[in-house]
């Protein structure tokens, strides 16, 4: 870079997977003055949310601070509440004024009810950690509630609504986590059960039919029932009713279904139908302001956008961060491209499926093992959280979930 | 025992070190039957506490499961409201009624405030995990609200009330905790400091001289500031009056200079002035009814009662267990001795003092790893819980608090 050349202010909002890999490229590349702007001040490690919703693992685990995993940027804890490109500036609740040469919108998804009638008030998501205790508090909180007689025995039933890996992942979990817990309530046990709704013909639709068979097939061996082609028709606070007229009764429900970016642009007419802004082929969504991650729609061939993954986020990033440097050197900048690196989904503590973009297919415990080595490794990635990892392996394989089950309120 | 002897009811109230030791004893025994009940359905690792208040564990690693704890224990989550010796029942908040032959009541103690004004209002105390969040929260907060200018620069500032062993530790924790978010806040970290007052004229009271001066040093090398002969008058939102008239700014008081058992009984004229139950020799305070721990006054010689401390309820536990089923043999009970077993405080993560009751003293690392070694592993027993104490040493030692340290919400 040129000494003339100014420093240029980004300021990126959300501290996800994709905002937090941008500021980081940034960072290294020099030239730039960088600020993440995120309501929390950690990083939620969201694929593993479902294990702290099961009590597999304790929430500081997938919770790393921002400021910890970024030395060089400025981080800001806040909500911000109004975006201005022609000012070039950023409001926040707390009235603060940023001011940005560039800005990323990097806020990633929320869930989404489809306006299913009852699902807002009875069912538990799991898109942060507060929405995954509650589930973790609810889980274990019947147990005890029908142990003394304060609930029905149906309340130990457990719904799952979303054949996608999240809803596979918790599924799989809380069909080890009753069977773990017949040992402390003997007596009820027999009453829990976890049932996996899905409208569509089978499960993880993105993968091919051998490995969605396999989940189906792994679910059932853990003791979860999966119903395919069942859609929910409505639910109240103690069942789901389905389409088909089937009614299953439940005492926690989760909902695993939907995934959307947040509505507020939606009015804008600058969105898709799952509120993804529409961005270029370079990310650009206008004059000084790009979007990336599940924000963003962008294309992935044959007319469906790229999937809302991790994976996706994170080279989001970097492309950004390059672009960014490019385009201060007055080089072309070429549209991103999206280097599939496959799709993984765990069913329980020993399986997983696994697709490589070549077309290899791995199942069982070598799926699992590889989910554990190479997803969350490249996922976490940097030397501080090694030890992270290092943690979620003892926490996870070396202890079990015995001793962490427990409703802390 | 005999084929004709009946099976005998014992209901324990309160699932801490003195309840669960008598619980798990008289299960062994075999010929009681035996009912746990407590307000949350895990055992508290009390003497870690401060090390979730600090951000330094994971609350789950200190809250263990009853049912686990327990096998063979009958366990009721709940509220005790209402005790009737006369017709041997026990009545919960949600209206059951539990019947018993022998009642213990082991519920432990809470803060207590000595009616100093403002205790109540400003400052946060850590009996329970909730309180130890709190806690954390708001060390970890201000420096966020620091940073962005919403804060004065004096919140960074953390008052400790009460030179005891909580003090002494959750003060030499803060600490470490501020020394080490100097690389996260490079900014504002040295306007962060932590004091500890104490009105005594030293530290750590029970302890030797020698102890306490080693204590003082030990936090003064870390960076606190201890102010001995120092009484609170009242205290504010942001500061601490002491008696002296002076003034201490502070973002974050912690309480930690009172401990007694709850006032329930207060009115029944049976308890001494810390509301403690004044028991017989054999821990019995009335017909049928026994009470240990800090919940129960007992004589330790020099006037003064046994110290609050979990080896003298788990040694009353294991006496009672022993003392009912000799009393069901028709054999003579001995009043409870207590065997004295040393006592220990950390001081940050690498240094303790530690007295045995032989008059052996140690300090520094050796007394460190000492507390790790003996005192944990002591307390925690069990084969399951070996897993717990190996993940605190991996937690604490291993990959230190860096990756925790987080505000949750």
């Amino acid at each position: 870079m040129s000494e003339s050349t100014p420093v240029e202010r980004v300021v990126i909002i959300g501290a996800g997977f994709g905002g937090l890999t941008c500021a980081r490229e940034l960072v290294k590349k020099g030239g730039f003055s960088v600020t993440v702007i995120d309501r929390h001040p950690y990083q939620l490690f969201a694929p593993l949310l479902y294990q702290v919703a099961t009590g597999g693992l304790p929430e500081d685990d997938i919770a790393y601070p921002v400021r910890a995993a970024i030395p060089g940027v400025d981080f800001r804890r806040g909500d911000v509440v109004h975006v201005n490109p022609d000012s070039k500036t950023v409001r926040l609740a707390d009235g603060h004024v940023v001011e940005f040469d560039r800005l990323v919108l990097a806020m990633g998804s929320t869930g989404t009810t489809y306006g299913i009638p009852g699902v807002d008030e009875h069912a538990l998501q799991m898109k942060d950690i507060k929405q995954a205790r509650a589930i973790k508090n609810s889980l274990l909180q019947k147990y005890e509630d029908v142990e003394i007689g304060l609930a029905p025995k149906e309340s130990l039933r457990v719904v799952v609504v979303g054949g996608g890996p999240t809803g596979v992942e918790v599924t799989g979990a809380v069909a080890e986590l009753q069977r773990s817990m017949k040992r402390e309530f003997p007596k009820i046990s027999k009453h829990a059960s976890v049932t996996l709704v899905e409208a569509a013909p089978r499960l993880l639709m993105p993968f091919s039919e051998k490995s969605s068979a396999r989940a189906k097939s792994d679910l059932e061996a853990l003791g979860a029932t999966v119903k395919l082609e069942a859609a929910v028709d409505r639910m109240y606070s103690s069942d789901v009713h389905l389409k088909s007229g089937e009614v299953l009764p439940a005492g926690t429900i989760v909902w695993a279904a939907g995934v959307a970016a947040p509505p507020e642009w939606a009015v804008l007419g600058l969105t898709d139908r799952a509120n993804r802004l529409i961005v270029s082929p370079t990310l650009e969504l206008t004059k000084n302001v790009w979007a990336l991650g599940d924000l963003a729609h962008v294309d992935g061939g044959e007319g469906r956008p790229l999937p809302m993954v991790a994976s996706v986020a994170m080279q989001q990033g970097r492309y950004l961060a390059d672009a960014f440097e490019r385009s201060r050197k007055g080089e072309a900048i070429k549209p991103f491209k999206y280097k599939d690196k496959g799709q993984m989904a765990t069913i329980g503590r020993r399986r997983a499926v696994v697709e490589m973009p070549n077309g290899w297919r791995l199942s069982g415990t070598v799926a699992w093992l590889s989910w554990l080595g190479l997803h969350v490794f490249y996922l976490a990635g940097g030397r501080n959280r090694v030890s992270v990892v290092a943690d979620w392996f003892w926490n996870y394989v070396a202890w079990g979930i015995g001793p962490r089950r427990t409703v802390i309120d």
